[in-house]
């Protein structure tokens, strides 16, 4: 099931819709971790929003090996998964605005309304190297 | 967020209803890698029943290390994510036996209709070391 072709239409419909992805990456102890995030894709590229310190974030500085999953919110039997790298990390104002871009898709708000005192965003750049459509 | 503490019955009841799980495991390599799979709880250990051969089972057989995400399927931002491992693994006809329970809870068929010809079914008792609910 899995191949490296570039994404499909419906693939791809699957990270543009408000459907919530799921992350994992690799603690310290190489352990797998998984957190709910919001998506998006650019050309081939996945796109996660995260904030700088956080968990994941830190993760991937140690390790950029990710793995993605998301799931049709209106058909839980049409998802993808992919295996991948983090292979750009973009902070300042690519990724503040990157953020509002998420919260209009995902909460129709034009502002992130969840931003917290100091909070440094952080865009980071998904390349697929697996990818499985289910 | 993180907690070592048993399950409550609001997150309980995140693995008792038909939501779907994701599950983290380990390639060979050490990269992580995600599926979707039917969920269940039993005391305080999480169940996922799989089939030998299939890759999670394979992954968690050289590294038992596992995690875990369940999202309500009628509000995506009610979750809990686990961290733990697998602490036994079961073949024979308590696995069979409990594929058709999944299949009675997500599908509301008797037996599982989806096996395929000399299928092992293998039910992993997963032991969560940290839980985080949100």
């Amino acid at each position: 099931m899995y191949n490296n072709e570039n994404f499909d239409s419906a693939t791809r419909k699957l990270f543009e819709d408000k459907n919530i992805a799921f992350v994992a990456t690799l603690m310290k102890d190489g352990s797998p971790q998984i957190t709910p995030v919001w998506i998006d894709i650019e050309g081939d590229s996945i796109l996660v929003n995260t904030a700088m310190g956080r968990v994941k974030q830190k993760n991937i500085e140690k390790d950029p090996r990710i793995a993605i999953s998301v799931v049709d919110r209106n058909n839980p039997y049409h998802m993808v998964s992919v295996r991948g790298e983090v292979t750009e990390q973009i902070t300042g104002q690519v990724a503040e605005d990157h953020i509002d871009k998420m919260a209009k898709k995902y909460l129709d708000k034009d502002k992130y309304p969840l931003r917290t005192e100091g909070e440094q965003r952080i865009l980071l750049k998904v390349t697929p190297k697996k990818v499985a459509v289910m």
